[in-house]
């Protein structure tokens, strides 16, 4: 086709590719979501139903993309975990962003009748927002999912106690205020003694939030010829465990972190 | 709330804030858009409803961000003009691409019924990826827009040719052949010579594309006291129309441009 | 020449390409000056021949690189101004920086012995480092330079009258409360009532700083023919004057900041 | 001090951080430098005295900062390595690339006059530019150095043909297409055959090329009382070696990788 004299304009587009060789996550979260959430009346602390939107809408984003070796979320956010040696869009932070947040919000609109049901519409569309992250090495890149996992535990076990104070009729301020001077054991013994709650048997999703992975699948059979062989394929895998210790990364899931260099 | 010792990750989230007082375009592009276009079988060569899809999303995005000055869009794309004076996010490159491509998707599948009617159910998920332009001044701005018009008309001429012919029997290559050969007058003439279409005659959706601009609107009144007034007010318009030449900027629409600095 | 397997780290370095058609302003600064000029015994408020070195490295920066318009330095600084149009260097800012921080080192120290003489040869190198400002417009480069020439201007208020006071025998901590305390009028006065001193008296290099530009030079000549013509050249001018006020831009030197687009 | 109205530009320095935690490169090349070595008449292929000025200005770059682990230079340039865990000049591109050539180009010329004695004296002043170079992992940073030292031997033995050849009576031009056609054990047979030369036994500064490493170095003293101690201090070594193998990094000098995180 014919170049226009204004073609020229291409040049001001910055290039934004990201560091080669390194560990890039793509971070989603909620805009406005405390909004959102009253006006679908979310359960809490954590409604599965709205869990359970966003798990669909992160795993959308994992079928689609097949580079992603980890998604991690909780709350209104996801996290998604792109290994050094990928180079999908060249690695461009915008196309990276834009395309996860497009995939992940028409995802959520997509998942959300059949999680909420009928009676529940989806009267406004969600938005998200993303940001990119790039770390030099597996010790960061762990560090930074500690780092949220460390997040959904401190704000789970908030809520969990603000919810149950005001479901008791405290009243919402004297409730945060409470729990804003109380440190993690004495907001456990809250918990336990107004309440009967052992914070440790709370839903594993609400205290560790939710990991996609590929987990490996071997698969035996026999051939035409009666000689027995196996098969290893990659299978999405959505799990609610620890993944601050090693054994996640290092009994349980040990392919997740080798890459190539 | 306490702080973990993995707080520190948060510093290599790079700062990606856009020079200030430079005019900032976000591009919506569709990703994979023959595919959806196919499957939902739009008319050729401009399919009304999909541009109506296009126009609400775009609108949606104009509605939410006030700092946004003007939209043009065509075919799968939508650019959004933020002016020089707008500090919105912090200028970040990631989170106003984010958002933009959020909302977009969202207001695109709300769209969706109204302008396909119940017979025509969205069948996929639509996918837009985005990034940002920076241009330093006014006559580059305008240049980027010229640009992305120009486009617009050299795929409008090319598809409206392309249709006719293979609507009339011919082979997709033997026309595709015969309109790459062709410059804009010859495809002009096979147009009004074959198919008796003056290409200028064409709609001018098609044509010129879709603008989206806050037009200046003014309101007499008379107040209590029988004093006469009136009132400016801003009110989201669309129009398909030249913004290439002058008189766009400079008679229709003289506040466009305006900003400080 | 071959090429080898660790070529691959070529791609490390990354696009550092300033925006176009935009002002660039490189600066250098002086790094641990105030060590420099103490070991060297330089004159109090501003010495004479250190301001001829810098002078003169700025110069040679200004003939080296042939896009730069502009250069205004005070104390132990320079920004050189590069004009839109320029693709010096494709405009990469560690090139930039870099090549103009080491000029300005090389020239330094080859403009010493003549400035002060074989008494006072170089004891140490000077060293300077640099950076790079992108401002998207005419204006925002006159703030830009306007900026440095106040601070100038409220360095020298301060040092005429710091080293007034303790030439006098003031006990320095004391002087420098005095004038800490002190406004612009305050300090005036100071200056006049103790030391007879009229600020605005004080040489304009101190006032002002030093500006290195390319002045329009237009020379008759009279052809073989007889016939009357004239040419115009550029040649480096050094002045010391206000650039804050209108009259510089507009009246004296209206070619500096003509540049295309 | 007085802030002005014009403070605001400040915000248009982009900030320039490299990433934390990973490997920074800042390297050194000469700009122009033929011009430079054939005006100062250079020895060929490697001029000794102008080596030495080479390694003297690097060395002073390594006592100034003393962050840096590792440079490693031959012909005109020189590139140094800052480890992780470095946050000198809080990492900043434009400081650290600036300071580093300001320090090396005013240490060269201060090395000049004991390297080239009197009757060479310095005709113009060397320029050099710089860039900087970020490496996420230690294998990167070892195929970084890799790349450098491949070509330092390329190079080297292209140029021992080449003026072993000119200074033999050959045409330049001619002397030049013989190596560029001939793979490296051609080119060791040229050197053999025509000149009785035995390229592996050319000194190792111009086969290798020049490190400076930060050594440790055990001291042993008995103290006052009569007891036996040792101290660990570094002290800046220069030595001319192969560092492509393991032997450079695992056993003569293990700890230069060594780094937190």
């Amino acid at each position: 086709m014919a170049k226009s004299q204004y073609e020229y304009v291409r040049k001001f587009e910055q290039d934004d590719a990201l560091l080669p060789l390194t560990w890039v996550v793509i971070r989603v979260d909620g805009r406005g979501f405390s909004g959102f959430v009253a006006r679908h009346e979310y359960a809490k602390p954590v409604d599965t139903r709205g869990a359970a939107v966003m798990d669909a809408a992160a795993k959308a984003v994992m079928e689609d993309m097949g580079d992603l070796v980890l998604a991690y979320g909780h709350s209104d956010e996801f996290s998604f975990v792109l290994p050094p040696s990928s180079n999908v869009y060249k690695r461009r932070a915008s196309k990276l962003v834009s395309t996860v947040v497009s995939l992940f919000t028409g995802a959520f609109i997509a998942a959300w009748p059949a999680a909420f049901g009928p009676d529940v519409p989806l009267m406004e569309m969600p938005v998200f927002d993303g940001r990119t992250v790039v770390l030099p090495t597996r010790a960061v890149l762990r560090d930074y999912l500690s780092w949220r996992q460390v997040d959904c535990h401190i704000n789970n076990l908030f809520n969990t106690g603000f919810w149950a104070l005001v479901g008791d009729g405290d009243d919402p301020a004297v409730a945060n205020k409470l729990l804003c001077d109380a440190n993690s054991a004495q907001k456990n013994e809250i918990l336990f003694s107004r309440f009967g709650i052992n914070y440790n048997n709370e839903p594993e999703l609400n205290r560790k939030g939710s990991i996609w992975i590929r987990d490996l699948e071997v698969t035996d059979y026999v051939d035409a010829r009666g000689h027995a062989g196996f098969r290893v394929s990659r299978k999405l895998v959505n799990v609610n465990t620890d993944l601050i210790g090693d054994a996640f990364w290092t009994s349980a899931y040990p392919h997740l972190l080798a890459d190539v260099k």
